[in-house]
């Protein structure tokens, strides 16, 4: 058993390890989400993609297949919002996850329903303001993590010890985590666990098409950009579409131009119906570090195991004292 | 004492503390290299900066400042390279670390005069090539560090795993990297050990202005950028002249026009000169992480016993069996 040398996210959630899988547009749905919870994480349902009839229709099935805790993940400037979040209380989802928007919003009412409520943050000073709305924890999300992203490009590296020292609640470090090496790095710099994205998207219970799926498995270690920074920031893998809006970038297209281009439904395109050139490709700079295709609980044995692994070599042998034989 | 769980770094450089200091431009000169050196890490003179007159003085100068090994930092796109190397060499230096253009140029000639050679890299291919040209470790250095940069802005936490498994060498971590806690987050990693450029930028010991030092001690998290992105990547802090910068790139400016509004001189002018507004501030994202002007070895002291530390509370005491308390 790998034993963890924090679990306030252990005791806050109710789950074995403190590992949450990202609630992720097209990617995440009841089948992933009850494979994570399962395996002893948190498995989260992703409302952003979801018409709400879809949404509740997700978590009871979810509900089926898990009798762990599981949560939803809900971006606040969504249009169904509200009513995902009322059809999530109904259907007794006790952990919330939000993301864009303040949490400010929701989290009274959701306190107040006795929920466990995180929010997702870029920068320090926005994880003061969720610890100060009533935040349970906070997921801090570096510049590497795949789809919408920061403005200020802090990287995790950087961002996770600035908000450790910027709150009190546990932080939950996000963005450029697929290995077990990675988690344990991330406890090396104070949180108390890890949100993984994109290693999750690329698993069998991830409702992602299969040929996103491969497109991820034969990317490079720079092939994915974060894209139009300077209106709403989203790393993309590298396709024709993205090239376009690069080219567009470079000349200093506008705002108008660029939304005309982008249009509707591109994430869709990309992500769930697989048209790898014109869809947008949502996934994070570990795509580089992404080999396979496995099951979403094999994810978890590895993230688990090779934590462990790590944390008991950085326990020792080594010593300072054949440093300069 | 702590007990590093990796000694190859110490092994090969004759340290005591995986750690080396960043021959930073216009700040690693004599006084900085020689009091890294002597608090058991390794110093490097930055020859980028310098005239190969003023590079041959401090090395000298450093040579008498310490019994300890230090090191030389050579741009190799530098117009003095070959005269700064020839000085190096005749001075009896036996540590170079190389940056920019390829270790090929000189690889050979330092293995064959006994040289220990680190080349500087910001992708995994090139931690491959550079193995492949008989250097002895590379350095792996990410997006978020301060000054020129690698044009695919792949992050130190992705980077550093990438590179552990394309190469057998050691991997020497740079990028983001300024407390003990990020020390052991990259030995999680797999690196054997650390580059640390902006945290001893401002020290006492720095060669760099004390309006310039103040100025990283003042700037929040977001406050420095990754500037020139289709020219020279070079991450600068915030001031009227990176504002013109962004300004100029925002709506598509040439590169000629962004040559002309660079001029020359402009580093000189910010980091050495303390020209705050229209020099060029180049410091990493870890300046909001950096709060103090203390010598450089207290910065060590700092690194050495917080990564301790970290690794102690790594190893225990906590357990999976109050999890679900």
């Amino acid at each position: 058993m790998t034993r963890w040398p924090d679990t306030r996210l252990q005791r806050l959630l109710g789950i074995e390890h403190p590992i949450v899988q990202g609630g992720m547009v097209y990617n995440a749905g009841a089948r992933l989400a009850a494979a994570v919870s399962n395996a002893g994480g948190l498995g989260l349902i992703g409302a952003g993609s979801m018409r709400p009839d879809l949404f509740g229709e997700q978590v009871r099935k979810a509900r089926g297949l898990t009798d762990r805790p599981f949560g939803v993940n809900l971006p606040l400037l969504f249009p169904h919002v509200h009513e995902c979040l009322d059809i999530a209380l109904n259907e007794g989802v006790r952990i919330f996850f939000t993301s864009a928007g303040s949490p400010r919003q929701v989290a009274g009412r959701l306190k107040d329903a006795g929920c466990t409520v995180v929010h997702v943050v870029a920068h320090p000073d926005l994880a003061r303001k969720c610890e100060q709305a009533g935040c349970d924890a906070v997921v801090c999300e570096g510049f590497e993590a795949g789809g919408h992203n920061g403005r200020d490009e802090i990287t995790t590296l950087v961002l996770v010890p600035q908000c450790v020292r910027a709150v009190s609640i546990p932080v939950i470090a996000a963005g450029g985590i697929a290995t077990g090496e990675q988690v344990a790095a991330m406890l090396a710099l104070g949180a108390a666990g890890v949100q993984v994205g994109s290693r999750f998207a690329v698993t069998l219970e991830s409702s992602g098409h299969d040929a996103f799926k491969q497109a991820v498995v034969d990317a490079g270690p720079g092939d994915t950009h974060l894209m139009l920074k300077a209106h709403v920031p989203v790393r993309l893998l590298r396709n024709a579409f993205r090239d376009r809006i690069a080219a567009m970038e470079a000349r200093g297209a506008t705002r108008e131009e660029l939304a005309a281009e982008l249009g509707q439904g591109r994430a869709r395109r990309g992500m769930l119906e697989g048209d790898l050139q014109e869809g947008e490709l949502e996934i994070g700079q570990v795509a580089g570090l992404i080999d396979d295709v496995p099951t979403a609980g094999e994810v978890m044995r590895r993230l688990v195991e090779d934590c462990g692994r790590t944390l008991a070599r950085l326990a020792g042998p080594g010593s300072d004292d054949d440093a300069r034989g």
